[in-house]
């Protein structure tokens, strides 16, 4: 089961190293990670998502807990929170598929940030769930490139 | 100097702690990390932002290269490429300071996506100087929350 987390962490050297060890010392791959600063200069929020099961995630939240640099840990509960992610990518430019990509943009939302000769690039924000339906959806149109951020949740 | 990173790695077992080591190896901390997926099931990427002197940071980049999980490093050049972050933020509501706030989120076309008694949440996606931007006038109407991505580069 895939679980987010969401960490607030003091600025310090090597705590990014003390959170990741707890999690794949124990065997778990962290799939997505985003660390940024806070509105308060002295700390990090870091959200972070693996899969593991339900038995384990307490004591790893536990243990998170436990880590003197950590001040807190969230377990993010998909009924009260909301997620976002952002996407940055790539898409060769082809002129018999331009009026379909701008369409699929334009149902998702989604911004063309850059054009040249050969590639758009495209920006989306949204949920998880969406921004992985619109690469679906795109795949078709040949990425290039994509980065994405990790989810988010407030 | 502050020096933007963009890798892609494989998805193997402790790639992150490997990478986070030689940066906080020479005594440098990362600022902000986004890990993500990319278009190819076997790789993520990732983006990093840290602070270090000139001379260093092709040592950065040669060391972070021969890392066996490491396939590629590109070191962002500003001029060349189009940065964008994501950020979300929780504010007070205060029926006084509704309005300027409003205006406030349409200046920066940031979008309002939830509402409750106490707060407003807030998100925005742009290139992080407008993020910083956006959260020093934000600043005043009182944030209890705040994450944001570090910023991805295309």
């Amino acid at each position: 089961m895939r679980y987010l987390l969401s960490l607030i962490v003091e600025n310090k050297h090597g705590v990014l190293a003390k959170i990741s060890q707890v999690i794949t010392g124990r065997g778990y791959n962290i799939s997505t990670l985003s660390v940024g600063p806070s509105h308060d200069e002295d700390t990090s929020r870091m959200v972070l998502a693996f899969d593991c099961e339900e038995k384990i995630i307490q004591q790893v939240v536990k243990q998170l807990n436990k880590l003197i640099d950590v001040i807190k840990v969230f377990l993010i509960d998909e009924n009260n929170s909301i997620e976002r992610e952002l996407v940055l990518i790539k898409i060769a430019r082809k002129k018999e598929t331009e009026e379909s990509l701008f369409r699929l943009t334009q149902i998702f939302n989604a911004k063309i940030i850059n054009v040249n000769h050969k590639t758009f690039s495209i920006e989306l924000t949204a949920q998880p769930k969406i921004i992985n339906n619109f690469i679906d959806n795109i795949r078709a149109f040949g990425i290039q490139d994509l980065l994405r951020t990790g989810p988010l949740a407030i």
